[in-house]
C-alpha cells in the first residue's frame, strides 16, 4: 500500500491470444485481470487476416473501450493487448500501446512490458542513422533494430534485436502469421503461456489472466526465451544461452495479483510466509494486527498467525477510489478530509497496534498512517515492513530511478521510525525475503533481483552506469564490486540453470 | 459477497452540511464515502443564498461529477447530496435524488433514504385530489404532503407529513434557511450527525462519512427525531413519541462500511463477532477459511481466530471490476471466462476449506463459488453464512420484494447444500446474529429488524399486507402473529426506550 | 441575422407521430428540421403500447442523441419531441420538454411552444392549493389544471384547461391513446397536420418539417382548434370559438425556415417580397446589394432584383459556428479576432454597399456589420431592413421582453443610424410588412401579430400588462387603446373567421 | 454542392502562427476558419520554449478541442494546426496531424495539404532502407528524407528532401526556433502569409483564416518558395527554379471560401462570373434561377443577373445537418426521409427552373435534386454546371482517385442528362472557366490545373502513370502528349514566371 499511495508503479501488463473467434473480447477480459500492472493506459490490436486493427486510449480499460462497438471493430482471431502506466512527459498519448506498424510486406505490432538499459545510447545511434521515434518509450527500438537487420529471416533478424537490447524486457509481437513473446535473459519480468479449451494459446503477464479467460497454465516462459504462436501450436525458441533467472522481487511483494502463480510459487503465499516471518524475526507486543490494505492483507495475515494476535481491519480503502477529477484543497485537506485511507476508531481505539505494510518508500505515507491510527486512539503503533528497505533504483522497469526519493536511503531504521512517529519500526530481512518467496533457483538470491535493498544489479547498467555510481555513497561503491550478481555479469561467468517450475 | 453478486441493493446514501464555505465539494468527498450504499445515480445541490443549484446524474459519484466545473458551479455554504441504486423501471434519470421543488416562497430540496409501507395508497389518494409525480420514488410524496397540510408552520406541515407516512425513511431537505433530518420511528436507516472543526454540522447515513470530511460524531440521529441545523447551530425535535428501534440488521451484516459505528457498535467487529459465533455453533475439521471478498473478510477473520485455522485468500475479486460495459458472450462464459471472482489454485488445492459467507439469496452465487474452487482443487468445500436464512421480503428499503427470489424461503439447509453442491452448510443462528451484534436496546431483538430472517415486522405492512399475507404458507400464518413486534404494532403496546449510545 | 447574433430566439420546435414503426426516429428527423427554432435541449418519448420511454438532454439534437442506441431504446409506434431555447435561470435541464407524468391512471407527456400570459398567476394559485412544480416553465401549468379539473371526460378537462391558459400555445400531448396537438385563440404559433404514405399522422411546428419526413401537408391547425390523432385517424375539435387569427410576424421575417408554407404563405416569397418592397420604399444609388447571412438572404435577393443591383456575397458567415466551447479572449477580440461573420474585402473594396438585415434588436450587431465593412475598404454603407423599427416586447413566445433593450424603443431612425455608423438607414413599413407577407386572413394587420412594432397586442397582458404600462412613455398610453385588436379584445368583439387556406 | 454530397473532399487545411502569447488560441480560430477542408480530423501543436505540445482528435474542431482546458494546456508563443478529410482505411486516428517528432536534438512538427506522386515508391526505398512509418499519410516521408539527408544544415536538409518529393504539397514544419512554410513547384494549393497588429506572422491555407484573426495579407506564398518565420521575422527563400503555377482549379470551383482571395482573385466574384459566362453560353427559356446550396450560390446569382431572371430559393440546406449519429433507414428513406437537401414545394411549384451546380461527379445527387424538384413540381428542370466535365482523377490532394466514378468519363453531356433526368444540361467550357477565374498567370490555362478536366497534368505522374495510362482510351491517349504542360514537363521546358499578385 506505501508502494502504492507512494507511486511506485510497474510500468505494463501484456496479453495476446491467437486462434479464438473472438479475441479483441478475450483480450480485454485478460487485460482485465492485469489491469493492476497500469491504470494510465490502454490498447489491444487484433489481426484480422494480416490486417491489423487497433484501439487505444487514456485512462483504465473501462475508458478506453466503454463501447461494445469498439471491441466488434476489432476483429479477427489473434489479438495482442496492454495495459499501462504512462510516465510524465510529454509523449502523452503517442506513448500507448501495442504500437502498430505499416510496411509494404505486412503490418506489425508490438508492446513490451520493463525498461532497457541502453536504451538511450541505442536511440541516439539509430537516430544518427535516421530512425525516427513517435514516442518516448523503449519500446519502438526493438522495431528499429528488426528492420534495420541485414539477417536474412524474420527470426534471425528478431535474435540480433533481442541480444542487442539490454536490462528488462517482456516483449509481445503480433505479425500477420503468427504470435510472438521474448522475455531478457535474466527473467526480470514474468510471463506465462497458457492453453484454453477450444486450443486457443494465451500470453499474459501473470497467471491471473489465464485465469480469467479460462486457460491452463503450459509453462512460464524463461529467460531468453523466444515463443512463436501460430496456426500450428506454439514453438520455443531462444536467442541466448547466456541466462540467469532474477525476476524481479517486487512482484512478490507489492506489484503481482495474490492469485498468480510465478514459477510454480503463489504469490499470496509468499506474503503470508513473509509476514510470518516477520513476526518471527521482528515480534511485538500488542493486542491486534492491522494490514494497509489492499496488497498487505495476505502479510498481515501471516503476521497474526505467526504472532497468535487477532487480525483486525483498522485501516480501511475505499474501494471506489479510482479516476476521481474532484480533488480536496488544500483547505480541506487540513480540515482532515481524506479519500482514500481511513483508520477505524471503533476497532482501534485504546489498542496497541501492529501496522503491516509491504513497504516504505519516501516515507510520507506511513507518517500519515502512523498519525491517523494515533488521531483515531491507538495506544501504540508498531510498524512492520513485509520487505527490506529500499535503497538503490531500479533500471527494469519499475519507476524508482533515483535513490534520493527512498528514504531508506538517506536515513537509518531508526531515524525513519522518528520521522514516521511509529512506536517501533522493523523490516523483513534479505535473507527473510528470499526464504519466504522460496523460489528455489540455482542462482544468487534464489532466482530473484533484490537489487533495489543491496545494489547487486544482475547485469550492467550501460547508460545508467555512470549517473548511478556517482550517486553512491564511498561505502556503497567498495561493496558493489563484490556483489555476485554484478560480479558474474562482468566476469563472464557462466550462467546458471533455471530452477524447474 | 453473495448479497452483493445477487443483487442485494441498499437503496441509498445521503449527505448534508451546514455552513462550510466549501459545501458542494464537501458533500461530494462525504457521498464518496457512500458510494457502496448506491452506484446508479449521484446528486449534489448546494445552497447559494437561498438559491438552490442542481447537479444529478446516472452512474458513479466520479462519473456524474467528471468535471471541477460541475463542483464549481454549485456556490453556497449549504448542501445535501444522494447516492443512489436506481430501482428498475421507466423512471430512469428522473428518480436521481435530491429533487428541487421551486415555490414562490422559496425553493427547497429534498433526498431520502427508505421505502414506505403506505406509499402507493398515499400516491393514489393524492393523485386523485391532483398531484401530479414525476418520479416514481417515494421521496417526493412527503413534498406534497408538506404542501398541501393546513398547518400554520413550516415544522407543524412537516411533522404531520412524517406523521402521515410509515415505514422506513431517513430524509434530508434543504431549504432557504436550515437543513433538516428525520428519522422514521423505528430507525430501519442509520443517520449521524456530526461537526467539523470549523463549526459546521453535517448529517450522513454512516460515520465513515463523518471520518471521511473530519467531523466528530455529535450524536445518532434516534427513531422519530428531526433535527434542524441552521446558522444558529443544530436543534433536535421529535414528530413522534411512538418510538421503538428496529434497526436494519443487515447494515450490521451487509451493507454498511466496516468502519462505520451504528449507535455505538463497529460493524467490523461486529462482523467479527458473528463469525466467531459461527465458528462456535458450526465448527468443521478442515484446513482453511477463506472469506468471499469484500464483504464476508471480517467474518471470516473471527472465524478462523475462533476455530484456531489459518485465514487465506483461495477467492480473489477483481478491484477494477466496476462500470464495465464490455461483456463476455455466453460462449466465452462456457469456456470458462469471469470477470467479478476468481479461485486461487496455488492455495486451495488439494485443501479441505471453510468459506465464509454474509447470506445466500438465490443460491446461484454460492454454487458458483463451490465449482470454482472444487475446480481449482479444493477437497473439501464448507459453506458457513455468517447470518440466518433469509426467507421473507423487505419493505422498509432493502429490494427484496418477494419470497419467490429467496432459496430459504423454498428449500431447507439440506436442500440447499445440495443445490450448491457443498459438502456443508451451516447458517449463524438468530440469536447469535442479535448477540454478536449486541445493539443491546431495551427493545425487541436487542433493536434489531430482523423480519427477512423471521417474518417479525416491526410495523403494520399497510399497502403490502394482502400480498405478502396472500405469499404466506399456511404454517407461517399461525406463526406470525405470535411475534412480538408485529404483535406490539397493532395492539398499540406502548414502545420502549432507545439506547443510550 | 441581427436578430439570430442578438439573441432574439423563438422558444420552441414540436413535432409529434402517431402510428409508425420507427416513431422515435422519424420524430429525430422531424427535430432535426426544426432545430432553428431551439438549440440549448431536446428530448423525444415515445409510446410503448401506453408506456411512455423518454430521452431528454442539453444541447443540439445531434448532442442529446449522440448514440443509434439512445433511439433503439425510445421503442413504440408514437413519438412527440420538442427542441427548445433554454431560457436563462436555476432550472437548467429540468426545463427540458417532452415532460413525463406519471399517473396510476396512466402516463402522459407534454410540450409546449409559445408563452401564457397568465402564468405567474395560475402558478401561484396552484401552488396555494398545494400543487408542486418541478421546473420554470409555463408548460405543466396545463397539466396540473387538467388534473384538478371536475369535468367527467379527458377531453373536458383538456378543453377547461386550454381555456384557463392565456396568451401564445402550441401544446403537444401523448397519452396512451391517442397525440393531442391545440393552439391558443390567436394561432401565434404555427401547427401543421401531415400524412404519410404509411398512413401515419405528423404534427409540426413548420411544413419543412413534414417535407423532411415525406409528409404531404393535411392542413395547417386554427386557432381554438384541437386535433386528437389515434388509431382511427385524425380528428378536428375546438374549445373556444373567440378565436382571431394574429400569426407571429416575426416567423415570416426570421424564424421559419425560407422552405416553409404558413396558411399557404412560402416563407422565403414572403421575404423576397419585403425586399423588394423595401427597394420601392427606399431605394439607394449604390453598387452592389449585401445580405446578413443566413436569416437575411431572401430578403436581399428581392431587394437586388427589384432594384437591379447586383447581389452579392460581401458577408459570410462561418457555417460551423455551432457549439464552440473556446473563446477569444477580450485581448484576441480587441485584435480582430471574429468567428461568426467576416466582411469580403475581395467584394467590397471600394464599393457602395446597401446591406439588408431582418431586424435591428439592440444595435450592437449593425454596428459591428457596418464598422467590418468600412474597414473592408466599403465606400458607402446603407443599411435596409426588412421589417419594421422592434419597439415593444412580446408576451406570446419571443425572448424580448422588455423594451429597454430596444435600441427603436429609445431612439429615432435617424439617431439609430448614428449609432451604427451607417451612410443611410431605412426599415420596411408596417403597411408594407404586412402586404408582403400577403396572408390576407380577414382580421386586423391581415392576420399577423405586430405588437412588437406598433404595441397592438391581440390579447389582454395579465401578469405582464402592469409593468408593461409602466413602461410605456405618456404618448405610448394615449395611442395604445385605440388600437383595434387591443380594444377588440377588451370590449368583447366578437372573433373574425379565418382565412381559407 | 455536388462535389460536398458526393465526397469529393479536399485533404486539409493548415494553420500556424509565429510570436503570439496565445498562439494555440489564434490557431483554433484559424483552424475554425478552413474547418470546410477538412471534417474528420484536427489537431494543434505549440511551442513552449522549444517543447512542442500536442493535441489531436478525430471529428470536428468544436469536437476535438470540447474542453478550454485543452487550449490552455497548449503553452506557448507558437502553433501550427492542422484540419483534415480522414482517407479511408486501416490508419485512423494515427494520421490525424501535426506529427510531432522527437529527437534527441530537439523536437518537430509537420503538417501537409497535399498528395505526393511519388509517396509510394520513396515510402518503399525508405523501408528498404529500415524507416519506420506510423502513418499511412504522405506527410512523414518528408522528415524520414529530411533525418536521412548528408547534407550540413537544417535547410539544405529540407530543400534537399522537397526536390525529391513531388506532386502537390503545402508543408508547415515547426522546430525549436522557426516556423517553417514550403509550398511545391507548381503551386497547386494555396498558401498566404500574414502578419498580426502585435507583429505575429501567420501561414494559412486560405487568406479567410487571416481576415478570421484579424491578420493582414503580406503576400500569398509562390511556387517553389520556401518561408521562414523567426523571432527575427520572415524570411523567403527557394528549394527550386523549375516553377510553372498550376494552381487547382476546384479550389475557385468548389473548395475555397468565398470570402478567401486566392493570388488577388476573390473567389466569390470568381464564381459570379463563372455563373455569368455560364448564362452566355449556355441560355435556357426559364422562370427562375435556383442555386444547389452552398456552394453553388454565387454561381447561381452570376447566372441570374446575367440571364434577367429571379434567383429563388427552391433547395434548401439543413445547416444542422453536420455529425449526426442517427440515420435513416433503408425503409424511411423510400418513405421520403431527407435530412440534408430539401425541394421548397411554395417556390418551385408549376415553375421552370435553372439549377446552377458546382460540378457533377457520379451524377447521383444531380438525379436525386432533379427527382426532388419535379416531385415538388417543377416544370421543367435545366441544369447548369459552372464547371466542365470532369472525367480525369487528381493526384495532387483531392479525393478522385480514379476515372471510375467519374460519370463524365464514361458518358456524353446527352447521356448524362437522360441519366439524371433533366429537361436540359451543359456544362461551362474549359475557356470559359479559364477567363471567368482570369487569374492571368504567364503559364498554360493562366496559371490553374484543369488536368480533372482534360488530362492535362502539369506534372510528370510518377508512381500513378501507369495505371493512368492504362486506364484511358486509345483516344486519350493519343491526344495526351499533346497537351502544354504534360509536354513541357517532359521535354525540360523552362517554366514561365509567376503572375505578379
Amino acid at each position: 500500500m506505501s508502494a502504492e499511495l507512494e507511486d511506485i508503479h510497474e510500468e505494463c501488463g501484456i496479453f495476446g491470444v491467437w486462434g479464438h473467434p473472438d479475441a479483441a473480447r478475450l483480450t480485454y477480459f485478460g487485460l482485465h485481470a492485469l489491469q493492476h500492472r497500469g491504470q494510465e493506459g490502454a490498447g489491444i490490436v487484433s489481426n484480422d487476416n494480416g490486417n491489423l486493427i487497433g484501439h487505444r486510449g487514456k485512462g483504465l480499460l473501462t475508458q478506453v473501450f466503454s463501447d461494445e462497438r469498439e471491441i466488434q471493430r476489432l476483429k479477427g482471431s489473434h489479438s495482442i493487448g496492454h495495459v499501462r502506466y504512462a510516465t510524465a512527459g510529454s509523449g502523452g498519448s503517442d506513448n500507448i500501446q501495442p504500437f502498430i506498424f505499416r510496411f509494404h510486406d505486412g503490418d506489425m505490432a508490438l508492446c513490451h512490458n520493463g525498461n532497457l538499459t541502453n536504451c538511450p545510447s541505442l536511440r541516439r545511434k539509430l537516430e544518427d542513422e535516421g530512425a525516427i521515434f513517435h514516442s518516448n518509450s523503449d519500446t519502438e527500438v526493438l522495431m528499429h533494430l528488426i528492420r534495420r537487420s541485414s539477417k536474412p529471416t524474420f527470426m534471425d533478424k528478431l535474435k540480433e534485436a533481442l541480444n542487442t537490447v539490454h536490462g528488462g524486457f517482456a516483449y509481445l509481437i503480433m505479425t500477420e502469421h503468427a504470435m510472438i513473446g521474448a522475455l531478457d535473459p535474466n527473467g526480470f519480468r514474468p510471463l506465462s503461456l497458457g492453453k484454453m479449451t477450444n486450443g486457443a494459446y494465451v500470453l499474459a503477464s501473470e497467471t491471473c489472466a489465464l485465469d480469467t479467460v479460462g486457460a491452463e497454465l503450459v509453462r512460464d516462459i524463461r529467460p531468453g526465451e523466444i515463443v512463436v504462436v501460430d496456426d500450428s501450436g506454439y514453438h520455443i525458441d531462444h536467442y541466448t544461452d547466456q541466462t540467469q533467472l532474477a525476476i524481479c522481487s517486487m512482484e512478490f511483494i507489492y506489484f503481482a495479483r495474490p492469485d498468480s502463480n510465478i514459477y510454480g510459487v503463489n504469490v499470496h503465499s509468499a506474503r503470508k510466509r513473509m509476514g510470518a516471518r516477520l513476526a518471527q524475526e521482528s515480534p511485538v507486543d500488542a493486542d491486534m494486527v492491522i494490514a494497509v490494505p489492499n496488497s498487505s492483507l495476505s502479510a498481515a495475515s501471516g503476521y497474526s498467525e505467526e504472532a497468535g494476535l487477532p487480525n483486525e481491519m483498522g485501516l480501511i480503502k475505499n474501494q471506489y477510489v479510482a479516476r476521481t477529477f474532484i480533488q480536496p484543497t488544500q483547505e480541506l485537506r487540513e480540515q482532515g478530509v481524506r479519500m482514500k485511507l481511513s483508520a477505524v476508531r471503533g476497532v482501534v481505539k485504546g489498542k496497541r497496534v501492529v501496522v503491516i505494510d509491504d513497504s516504505i518508500v519516501r516515507g510520507t505515507t506511513s507518517k500519515r498512517i502512523v498519525q491517523m491510527l494515533k488521531e483515531a486512539g491507538a495506544a501504540e503503533v508498531h510498524m512492520r515492513i513485509s520487505s527490506p528497505p529500499l535503497k538503490y533504483p531500479c533500471f527494469y522497469g519499475i519507476d524508482i530511478s533515483t535513490t534520493k526519493e527512498l528514504i531508506a536511503a538517506e536515513k537509518s531504521v531508526e531515524e525513519i521510525r522518528d520521522y514516521i512517529g511509529a512506536d517501533s519500526l522493523a523490516f523483513l530481512s534479505l535473507d527473510g525475503l528470499v526464504e519466504s518467496i522460496g523460489l528455489g533457483a540455482d542462482a544468487p538470491y534464489g532466482g530473484l533481483c533484490v537489487a533495489y535493498f543491496n545494489g547487486d544489479y544482475p547485469t550492467a547498467l550501460d547508460d545508467y552506469e555512470a549517473d548511478f555510481l556517482k550517486s553512491l555513497t564511498p561505502d556503497d561503491r567498495v561493496r558493489l564490486p563484490e556483489f555476485a550478481l554484478y560480479k558474474s555479469k562482468y566476469e563472464g561467468n557462466e550462467y546458471q540453470a533455471l530452477p524447474q517450475a
